[in-house]
């Protein structure tokens, strides 16, 4: 492991510290810092030249703050001759911004994937990408991780009994077989259905939760009005309790305070995305991605040692 | 003019305004916002199919945010099929991160570049840069415009006797010598030396300044540290009064109260970075630099319009 070297940035430094207890090397040296009109400001204090490197940093807010500080990390270690720049980025920010929904809009989930091309990655290892397509917007070696079955995990230690996995939504439903899978559950899916234009959405649900234990299951959840309107409507409809799980907690805007207010007994989350003290409640339950990343990198950095052997 | 459209971002738009003006056209219907969780939405609300857009957007603070906003924009145009996307930023962000000036630094005024020829730029139009070398880090057209004219002509009319140009520093002698020269004024240079390490600076003067109207000149003021000791020194020499000017007034932090504090009487900065109304005070005095940039588009206007006439 002479040769691995971990860096943390700004936006999950607990997580950096997990994931290198689990790989078994200290964090390397570097601060990350702003002059006094606001520019980043790197200094790497420790060599790296013919390393590989992996620099942990989830684009989560602040977004533009925190993909800078990344974009100007690789450049610095490039400059310093790294080996390899691998970038882990637990959560990929601007990932809804995936496709033109209207005309003249930006791309910029590929645009961002451009940036960190040209900047110097020579690989990502990311976690439940919001479209998995995203892993075709860039032309270096992507690792795509699934939280899934941290979360499936979670609710088996819990042994609940008679539960359903609930989708949000239509796009959802392919994460829920997922989960259901592991749980060996049956699924349901709320279905939103707008009967005329300006009325009210009316949310039916397909499949059985009357007396259920429900599971709601998406990947992010960002002002939490879907998924709040959904543990509501479950309710409604019969079911006995009503738990949420999500890969990336964003929770953003009026997020806390609708989730405190909603039918939702737990929303179980990861920690891709550092929730601020602030946020915190009694409701949330983090559990930690290290482990997962952590043999992720292991495996990734066996292989560019072999590959090494051939070079 | 029919197919030249000039769009603004969030940095400056009251001297995109005046660039409009001084062009004749309008400025591009498009919003620029965030979501909920701070990521950049931009919607470009007309057709732009086939045109030599402008797109005005200074990256000064906050650098980060203005930064994205202009590559999100460059991507939003280039999918919306631009036939030219042409950055004019009046203040160069990053610009003095231009060298590694210890080991294991990032180059960030390169990367910019970098990142702005990713995104799709065509060409930039920018003023005073710190270092003109940054124009060797493009590979697309770059117009490079100076702000010593304006500054210049300033005090040409206020008609002061008997006027010396001082440059606060060795490095910027050059441009001191460009102002002297428009003004028919001798020079001076503050010669800052350390006489031990750990000892004060000691603020040598070249030239004389005794009894003369001096004016200061520097491309940047951000602490305004610099300036303002420099200003104290002509005063203790005995200059009759003390002007400053600059290209680009970052002034951050203990900026302002520094200035307020110091002998100068006066400061006369540009409009390439919007001054904040709470930063205003009564001795900044803030020349437009639309005309110059204005002038330019339509020069650059016009040479895009002949090539096409050979496409
Ligand atoms: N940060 C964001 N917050 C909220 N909505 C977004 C964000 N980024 C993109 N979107 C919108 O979300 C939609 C994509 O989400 P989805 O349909 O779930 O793939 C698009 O219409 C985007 O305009
Ligand atoms: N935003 C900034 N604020 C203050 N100093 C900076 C900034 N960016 C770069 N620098 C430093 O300024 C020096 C370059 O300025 P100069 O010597 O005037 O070209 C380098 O040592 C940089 O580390």
């Amino acid at each position: 492991n002479s040769n691995l070297k971990l860096f943390s940035l700004n936006s999950n430094p607990f997580l950096a510290q997990e994931i290198a207890k689990v790989i078994g090397v200290e964090l390397g040296k570097c601060s990350v810092s702003r002059f006094s009109d606001g520019e980043i400001q790197i200094n790497i204090e420790e060599s790296i030249r013919g390393c590989d490197v992996y620099v942990i940093q989830s684009t989560s807010a602040p977004v533009n703050e925190h993909l800078m500080e990344l974009l100007i990390m690789i450049d610095a270690l490039k400059r310093a001759s790294a080996k390899t720049i691998n970038i882990v980025m637990p959560y990929y920010g601007y990932a809804r911004q995936d496709r033109k929904a209207r005309s003249r809009e930006p791309i910029t989930a590929k645009l961002v994937a451009n940036l960190l091309e040209t900047a110097g990655a020579s690989r990502v290892i990311t976690l439940d990408l919001h479209a998995p397509q995203i892993q075709g917007f860039f032309d270096i070696p992507i690792d795509h991780l699934m939280g899934v079955p941290i979360l499936a995990d979670y609710f088996r230690d819990k042994q609940l009994d008679d539960i359903v996995i609930v989708s949000p939504d239509h796009g959802g439903v392919t994460r829920a077989r997922k989960m259901a899978d592991r749980l060996k559950a049956p699924i349901a899916i709320i279905d939103k259905r707008r009967p005329k234009p300006n009325v009210a959405e009316v949310m039916n649900i397909i499949g059985n939760v009357q007396g259920k234990t429900t599971i709601l299951i998406d990947d992010i959840i960002d002002t939490a009005g879907t998924i709040t309107l959904a543990a509501n409507a479950l309710a409604e409809h019969g079911a006995k309790e009503v738990y949420a799980c999500c890969t990336h907690p964003v929770l953003s805007g009026p997020a806390i305070e609708r989730i405190q207010n909603s039918k939702i007994k737990e929303l179980v989350v990861t920690n891709t995305i550092a929730i601020p003290e602030e946020k915190k409640t009694n409701k949330i339950v983090e559990l930690s991605v290290a482990p997962l990343i952590g043999e992720a990198i292991i495996r990734v950095h066996e292989e560019q040692s072999i590959s090494a052997l051939f070079d």
